[in-house]
């Protein structure tokens, strides 16, 4: 552990000193575990990193955890019970530099502001510097790529109970029964929990693209899982959309809950979004720009004249976090790499009609790209 | 639903008003749920109330749902794809005002730098205007005191599944699946889930206030769980400590894997944190500061020798937050007003021992407070 960590804050410590910054304060958990080894959501520490000294600012609650858990020499621990900012301010004191550069986009405005203020007083002026963690963390090591597959095996598995239930089964959940019995086969297979709330959605419900699984008992229609896990900190993230036929209308064309309509339009969509999440996951190589790769799928749905139902990014980076840098977007000039691990997730929403969204995680390797998945996804009928 | 929202509204404003600011942008998902009914998580949407108008300015993603959840009238509901910016400095264009106030709490220190520099072109200024809206919540009205209470009896029955086991079926599970078990309950009881990461603490990680539930088999000692669920958006939160004997070492003094003098040490702290608990308890009416409330458990704890292992705050308000306005803690001046909902939780934490925590919910009133739960939090040993 601690060997990896030494090299990522030898590779921070570089990319400060390009910038001619000798002292900078990280908030994000992730960053803050991806540095040091130390990790618990919604903390409020702030790691700092000298050009000579690091030091972890902890809330007496996370101490003790921070002491058992940080994998790295020559890290000096402080615990904090009332002003973080006060304490933050004491270890600037004899430092002799006269910016500091704080992650501007990982703390509040408020916060800012405040240490701002405080550092002030010592004739210092705090900067912002965003983003640098999170690309340092947007390609994975080997012992990450390790974990993620891991993460992505057990998300693959639990996908796999699900697409082989009948609708008998199916119907005796309401969405949200469906969602933990999901989350519950993830954690028997070592997965801590979900790495998001899962969108389970049943029918129509399934066009809003973040929709909340709700108490209502699964029916005929569209049903849109996207779900994912933890493993060892790291996440997954994975959609699969499938169709329940109770009364056999699409095998016998016969009578059906479901609009006949819809379904027919359904199909149609599915098709055209496989055919466009195809054709990215062919094109994802290093090499080729963020905003490229999202034109390939978008390109191909505007053909087929539902543009304007793809209203979000093709993916995003995935790791520490289920959404982190890169976005993979029309708006973003990224130039992927080797071993960025990213989600590929084009999807089309037609309002109270129903939604189709197919997603593969993948990580990018320099003639293509490997999908973590094994999960099918050729138009589905449970019946 | 309206008239409350409208109501709120018209609280706003008057707030706003005596601020002389009649421009203010709202990030927060909550105090936007609060205001609108449109409720999604970590959904980057922004409120904007004016004087006379109301924006909603949604990503696409929750462009569908925000026209099925929002309860008021003469709201504009505004969709962006890419540059929300962008569509918030359009919204301003025609205003006549020259500040325009944000929640510089809610936002980050890049957004909100982001949105000042947009505005400034139309010769316009952005100021920090944090709490406001989380203020208002901190007093709940009828119906979201109905809400609070439904999440507190689901809570309060899954507490009692758990407390009904014996040793042998809590030795079956892994700290992470006892986790899992009591979130189950809570949803086959109409929750929608937890409403924070639960812990569930075994042995000597109960000194650990945050520590996350482990893949560790459940075993003798101490058992901690500080578990919560969400109904109709508003959270629960409660916390009980328990001793599982295995050996009947407390029954009959006999041989146990467990340490005795551990037991004897955490028998000895259980009743001073839970006479810090009913101490305060009874303390908490209309009235009384924050900071007092707190004094009354602390001093407590001090006065018995563990001032220093009581790191936290005493509580802490809870509604569509598990964690909100206000802080029941030593440095914190808030008078508490009748139908704040609030924590009360002490705890002392022996690092490589255990720790123990006892958590309520109490509705504040004028005379006292109504404890939203039954589960009893007398010393309990499970065998």
């Amino acid at each position: 552990m601690e060997e990896y960590l030494s090299e990522r804050i030898d590779k921070l410590r570089k990319k400060l000193c390009e910038k001619n910054i000798k002292g900078f304060l990280i908030f994000k958990d992730e960053n803050i575990f991806y540095l040091t080894g130390f990790y618990s959501k919604d903390s409020g520490s702030i790691l700092t990193v000298t050009d000579k000294e690091i030091y972890l600012l902890v809330h007496f609650i996370y101490y003790e955890q921070a002491k058992k858990t940080v994998s790295i020499s020559n890290l000096n621990i402080i615990q904090f019970i009332a002003d973080r900012t006060k304490e933050l301010a004491s270890i600037f004191e004899n430092f002799s530099y006269k910016i500091i550069a704080a992650e501007g986009n990982n703390t509040s405005y408020e916060n800012f502001t405040k240490i701002s203020k405080a550092i002030k007083k010592q004739g210092k002026k705090l900067k912002n510097l965003s983003g640098i963690v999170e690309e340092l963390r947007t390609v994975k090591n080997e012992s990450e790529i390790l974990k993620i597959q891991n993460c992505c095996s057990i998300t693959d598995k639990a996908v796999q109970k699900f697409l082989e239930m009948d609708i008998a089964k199916l119907k005796n959940y309401t969405e949200i029964e469906l969602s933990h019995y999901i989350e519950n086969e993830m954690v028997k297979m070592n997965s801590t929990g979900r790495s998001f709330d899962f969108v389970v959605a049943n029918d129509a419900s399934s066009s809003l693209p973040h929709y909340d699984a709700s108490h209502k008992k699964i029916d005929g229609g569209v049903l849109l899982i996207d779900v994912g896990c933890k493993y060892e900190n790291y996440c997954s993230d994975i959609t699969r959309t499938v169709f329940l036929d109770e009364n056999g209308y699409l095998k016998k064309n016969g009578s059906s809950s479901i609009n006949p309509k819809n379904i027919i339009k359904m199909k149609e969509i599915y098709d055209i979004v496989l055919q466009a999440q195809l054709k990215a996951m062919e094109s994802c190589k290093a090499g080729i720009a963020s905003k490229e790769l999202d034109g390939i799928a978008r390109n191909y749905i505007e053909q087929k004249g539902y543009g304007k139902n793809f209203g979000h990014g093709l993916g995003h980076g995935i790791g520490l976090e289920v959404h982190e840098t890169p976005k993979i977007s029309f708006s973003d000039d990224t130039v992927l790499e080797e071993n960025m691990v990213i989600t590929i997730e084009p999807g089309i929403y037609l309002e109270g009609i129903g939604g189709v969204r197919i997603e593969d995680m993948v990580i990018v390797k320099k003639n293509g790209c490997i999908n973590l998945y094994r999960s099918p996804k050729l138009f589905t009928v449970i019946n």
